[in-house]
């Protein structure tokens, strides 16, 4: 297959440039560096996060080139000097990358993500680096609460036209990963291959003459086993015409205005009253995670979630940052912790390591190590696994693999802490600071 | 110059192209239709919105075409049937579509989009219109309750990578539109001629052995005249290590944590006694327009604001929908309106004309009339205007004459309306149904 992505290397905060200018030219920019991605916090009444867009990533990384364009509009711009132009022009990702396996649950302070290599390698992929997984993340970690409150009804993202044309393809994949079934987005269903759903809005009945014209129209197009929306003038009067259009093997209907748990009920009734025992209802219109918990005694069978899902539900983005935690004094030096000091930006120097202490089978603890101490005591396990090594991929997840890693870090949290009402993170994250292991030779190798 | 943009066609809802199979099977696909776009509501408190990305949809509309890539996958999918792949192999949009200027104030109720055409053909842009909308509309809306609370001064946009990567591009010209001076965003200088700045992080800083070090790096590669950051270790310390370094020429210290108003304070008593006066203060950290309005009497110069403006702050999606209000029962024949019932989501039928009333050069009501009834009496300007004539684009805008539409729309509006504090609606939308004036033999055609 020919490469013809195009450079994803212009998505990028301009002072990633400009600091490697100034770095190439005192020549620190070949310093062994370490830089980690982490949360602070959580957003307010969160309990957890969901690590998602590493697999995008870490193709968009693949695509991180500066090609002829991109270094004619660089040199036009003044953004760097001609010697930097000329290190740009042959870049391509050497160093290693480890961090949560995609759909890990993560914490605040959790290193999600370990970047190293020289200082000029790895500070230039900052912006893509946050922009991919700040994204895909918070969408990802809004999901895994509309999955729970759907109790194991199936979810469907149609929230596309409510984001970003882009951003809606990601916001599909991430969604899917963290148990949505399908998504409406066509793209999502090319690019990351996801099961793509959706039969009409209500145009298509304002189109006809009537709505037993516009059900039959469709039912000659897609079959009585399609999902017929029931709202446009009466929902009831549009439930009896759809049987009478679509007869009793009718696949679904959709109802996507009014109080869904009263409409989803008359719907019901009236359905298996009509013999219609097997259609299915799906319920659509400004659903989100406290709406849908509200909707457990409904009768539903499936759930169209939009604008919530694609917009992190009240937390467009997880506030994911990539800051330097280590770096050498010279190339092949001993790495030194390094730290911004004061206030609630302060950052804690060094690289990490993490695990996720349990008891019984349940996650108690975030547990968060210098890279060189030994592993802790008890029942742990490791959360980060190599992604990237000497600039070579490591054999990706697939989103399968991603959704499982999730249901089993829920399951892991157990249900107080995965359950819907806003509270407090689940578990905490403990620091144990080994000032012996800090001084590490091989964190930055 | 070679075309070799990616379709676009992709980024939509599948059930667009079903109602298209369904709708070309029954022959109602050619049937002349009107579809408005509107938003029901504005976002809690906020007072007007700014219509913001129409420039972005009609670049991405000119590649909104089936290429055989798409073909194979739609037809690998089994999304439509054979005539339908046939009818879309020939797809080029080649209705009309007239709508509010790009950077024009809109009102709840506000027509800022209208698509006419066939059912067919404008049925399937349905989701990229809104995707492309309702996004850069939402970052633009909050963007220029920034620029207002900045009361004058400078604001820069640094929040790429708090959103999707793609999203970020078009977040920054959204902000740009808005009244912001420029972005951090690289792409963004190149895709849509932004300005783009940007120095240093603190990454820079900690390279170094000391702060001293990292500044004259950075003053040796971008002069004195540079942005240094200053709150790597102590604000003051880094003040005074930043005036040593380069001198009282130093352009810009930037202040990224701690009490900005305070930490302002102490950097302009510090940096005047010393004899940079003409230095300048940068301030950033979580800015958004409640805590740059707080820093009106801070003696800041320039602001970064980062996730506020990306995430529309609070309000990450302009709520836009794209509804058909008004088809013809035949190809030519007379357009007649069409509206979904019940609830809060019944629409208006009916083609719409829009235009703000003023009373001694202010705004007083949005007056909204079917489009075949006369203009509304006295002061009024007409809002809407053609974008695209018969599938030919008019000339564009630049982003010049969009900042210029949203600087008059805004100081007609005044200060009262467009201050900060919450609050209503700026002015109210009034809706004139003429049913005389309804049924329209011009405004399908």
């Amino acid at each position: 297959m020919t490469h013809t992505a195009p450079s994803t290397a212009l998505l990028t905060d301009r002072y990633e440039l400009t600091m490697l200018d100034a770095a190439l030219r005192d020549g620190r920019g070949e310093h062994p560096s370490v830089f980690e991605v982490f949360a602070r916090r959580l957003p307010a009444g969160r309990r957890y996060g969901v690590v998602a867009g590493t697999g995008r990533l870490l193709d968009a990384l693949v695509d991180f080139r500066f090609d002829d364009d991109v270094l004619g509009w660089l040199d036009d711009a003044g953004v760097v000097s001609e010697p930097t132009l000329a290190w740009l022009a042959g870049y391509r990702f050497g160093g290693s990358i480890s961090g949560y396996g995609e759909g890990e649950v993560y914490l605040p302070g959790s290193p999600v993500l370990t970047v190293h290599g020289t200082f000029a390698e790895a500070v230039v992929v900052e912006t893509l680096v946050l922009s991919v997984l700040n994204h895909d993340s918070a969408v990802a970690s809004a999901a895994a609460r509309m999955v729970t409150a759907a109790g194991g009804r199936t979810l469907f993202e149609f929230g596309g036209r409510r984001a970003h044309e882009q951003a809606a393809v990601a916001a599909a994949r991430a969604a899917y990963l963290a148990g949505f079934t399908g998504t409406s987005n066509l793209e999502a269903g090319r690019r990351h291959g996801l099961p793509t759903l959706g039969t009409s809005a209500h145009a298509f009945t304002l189109l006809h003459d009537d709505e037993a014209a516009a059900f039959a129209a469709q039912v000659a197009a897609l079959g009585p086993g399609t999902t017929l929306l029931v709202d446009t003038y009466d929902t009831e009067q549009g439930l009896r015409t759809a049987l009478r259009v679509a007869g009793t093997d009718l696949g679904a209907v959709r109802i996507d205005s009014g109080d869904l748990a009263a409409e989803a009920r008359r719907a019901r009734a009236l359905l298996d009253e009509a013999g219609a025992t097997r259609t299915r209802i799906v319920l659509s219109g400004d659903l989100d995670e406290h709406s849908l918990a509200a909707l457990a005694d409904a009768p539903a069978d499936a759930y169209g979630v939009g604008t919530s899902v694609v917009t992190g539900s009240g937390a467009p983005t997880a506030g994911l940052v990539y800051k330097l935690v280590a770096r050498a004094e010279r190339p092949g030096g001993i790495c030194r912790p390094v730290a911004k000091a004061g206030g609630d930006k302060a950052t804690r120097g060094g690289r990490k390591a993490a695990w996720r202490r349990r008891r019984d089978g349940r996650a108690v603890a975030e547990v968060i190590r210098p890279f060189t101490a030994p592993p802790p005591s008890g029942d742990v396990r490791p959360l980060q696994r190599p992604l990237v090594v000497d600039g070579e991929r490591v054999e990706p997840d697939d989103l399968g693999a991603a959704q499982e890693r999730l249901r089993a870090a829920l399951a892991e949290l157990g249900s107080d802490a995965t359950a819907l009402p806003d509270g407090p993170v689940a578990i905490p994250t403990e620091f144990d600071d080994d000032p012996e292991a800090r001084l590490d030779p091989k964190a930055c190798s």
